[in-house]
């Protein structure tokens, strides 16, 4: 397999040949609808014209429409037989040995188009959206502050919990977050305080996009769970800590969570991260036969978070954590998810929770990094942050690191704008 | 306005002229997609038809495609200009003085199916599900069973408690629910136990089917929260609680609840219901402004709860409550859903929680009614219940009286079968 596109790809880039992420686009100021896209380089490929030039030759894409819709659910639900067919098909096209592309100048500019002039939208239509709590170090970091005496229950070593959150919230990255209004915790006898959040944080996740999906009453088998994981992506599950408090017992978070939360737009497939797959940590207790893989594995990608305040130029990285830290693996997680008979469907959103490391530097959230406000942490431009302030922008980034290349997510990013009068 | 309607409708029928319910049907072995109908005694009108003929001849619907989808939501996104109109139109398409269809036998034939040849599906895409958790005698028995000390936490009198729950299986009435495995509660130091439930409940709620919904950033004000509900509908979250205890520390519910939750085939219009609306309880703490209403308002609907075991004629009523019984209001949730900025879109379903009421024989979920398996319950044929055996099938019914006539929710009903191998 070339190794190398025509397509000039910067050794910095996010997106060489070796990644090829999923994403749908559409064109600024242009009435077409949005389309299917892979990343290469600076540029976007097209998979609508692709698609409607015969390009994809093979037995199960050819006579597909899974590239003329305006989501990837078609396509994610379709399973791992077409998405190697696909990755096989387009890694062919783009590689500096192939003609099709190289050398048909009419074609390669229908085709590819330069990241900067397209506008990235939501690549899935979001049926359901689960949040798991699988970093140990931030359920540790958590619960010591909130219940010292138990600060992790003992059923968070049984089973990857989760929740429910909202699918309506879930936006694109670039998209600005609304400071949310909403009730904290009332001080002596007095009424709850009501007004906008004063702990807006940012939460360090990154999450599976659920490929083929199962039937109600068919549990995934922990050991095949990963062809129903089409790819990942990074996502802020942006959290307003005051409004969660008050609100989460005993049902959980609800608004607290559920005002936004930001992925970013460019999905990397499990193809392209198993050269960064690594051994999951140790799992004691040992879990039960439906968690126990035969393999518990890991992925290898670095992750960092900067804030960028308002009018600033430069940003400041709060904290660099990293996948690999996760104790439950994905596997683990669509087995349990599905355990009871509980159906997922193409395109719904597993994100890992909060992803913290073991060290100070590694923590994924503020209120992890302040210890909930008391130890505020200080930015380049000499201010320091509780929780997040209006105009700061928030800006995620992943990437596993090849021989010489890097496999990226790009980034992940949000501004906070003023709660509403 | 004529109170009768051509069509024969029994005493007892809970579809009069005068209720008008909207669902969505498929006729069984035909290729015909599902379109929507409105239930008349017991025959179903056939929306497609009656749109497709030009009768819709109102200035909102009488261009609108709305009627040829196959589900309810573009219909339910339009708003309540939208809903009277169609109602107008109904209720005068229907009525004994009018000739249209009366006079039109073959119009009649093909607009007017029994409702026995046809089969019920969700009427609506559900984008999001939400459970409240709005009444008080739940909250305080199920309180006391885990919390004796704080059975209320001091959160529920200010705010309606919520979680998010799982859209991919909310299902339609008739549809079999299959038993859930899972882990539960370890004893002592042994791993935790695993495999079929055994604590099997329903949980007696109604549900409101969300209207035009809201922009992000832009809460829905407590005083026109009304004008985004379309209708309500009988709902059984069916729960089981071995599961959800050991799961729910600290995330509230999620498997325990997400293997099926059954919704009854025919939306009740608020306008329907209007002669029903009660007085809400007093609440005391006053609420916070954004959830004080000029005037609370309930619905005084009769609701019951019946069990019938596997091979028996005679169904038991288990339980009788109302859904006047509620602590805070529609209005209120949606006001308290939305007020962080959160997004509802048309066809969200909103549970409000068991609907428990203040006596023993209203309470609406086994785990109160046996106090959590303690003290079973004994069914017409002298078999008890702790929790629900396979086979048993739970129905639901609804309705409110009027001077003469039930407007009704029909049934709601599921059946246990029993845990995959």
């Amino acid at each position: 397999m070339a190794t190398k596109s025509f397509v000039d790809v910067d050794a910095d880039s996010h997106f060489p040949l070796q990644n090829l992420p999923y994403g749908v686009f559409r064109i600024p100021n242009c009435a077409a609808e949005p389309r299917p896209g892979v990343a290469i380089g600076g540029l976007v490929l097209d998979l609508s014209v692709v698609a409607s030039h015969g390009l994809f030759d093979g037995p199960i894409l050819s006579n597909s429409d899974c590239f003329q819709q305006t989501s990837l659910n078609k396509f994610v639900g379709m399973g791992r037989p077409a998405w190697k067919e696909a990755r096989a098909t387009i890694q062919k096209l783009l590689s500096c040995d192939e003609p099709t592309l190289r050398d048909n100048s009419s074609l390669r500019e229908k085709a590819l188009l330069p990241m900067d002039s397209v506008e990235m939208v939501l690549p899935i239509v979001i049926g359901d959206y689960t949040d798991f709590y699988s970093s140990f170090y931030h359920a540790k970091n958590c619960g010591l502050m909130f219940r010292p005496d138990n600060p992790i229950p003992p059923n968070w070593f049984q089973l990857p919990i989760a929740y429910h959150g909202r699918a309506s919230s879930v936006v694109i990255s670039g998209s600005d977050i609304i400071r949310p209004k909403g009730q904290s915790h009332p001080v002596g006898k007095s009424p709850p305080h009501f007004g906008p959040t004063q702990k807006l944080d940012f939460e360090l996740e990154m999450a599976a996009v659920v490929g083929p999906g199962n039937e109600p009453g068919k549990p995934m088998d922990v050991n095949e769970a990963e062809n129903h994981i089409f790819g990942l992506v990074l996502m802020n599950d942006w959290s307003a800590r005051d409004i969660q408090f008050w609100e989460c017992m005993p049902l959980g978070p609800f608004l607290g969570k559920n005002f936004g939360t930001t992925i970013s737009p460019w999905i990397v497939t499990l193809e392209a991260l198993e050269e960064f797959a690594c051994d999951a940590p140790n799992q004691d207790p040992r879990p039960l036969p439906y968690l126990t893989e035969k393999k518990s594995k890991n992925y290898d990608i670095s992750l960092e978070v900067a804030i960028k305040p308002a009018g600033e130029e430069q940003s400041s990285v709060v904290t660099r954590s990293n996948l690999k830290h996760l104790y439950w693996t994905f596997s683990q997680q669509l087995a349990h998810h599905t355990i009871n008979g509980c159906n997922l469907r193409p395109g719904d959103l597993l994100g890992t929770g909060t992803i913290s490391g073991p060290v100070p530097e590694s923590l994924g959230c503020l209120l992890e990094l302040t210890l909930n406000g008391q130890k505020p942490i200080s930015l380049n431009n000499n201010s320091t942050r509780k929780f997040l302030e209006d105009g700061d922008e928030v800006v995620f980034t992943g990437f596993g690191k090849g021989n010489g290349y890097k496999i990226g997510f790009g980034t992940c990013s949000g501004k906070v704008v003023p709660a509403l009068p």
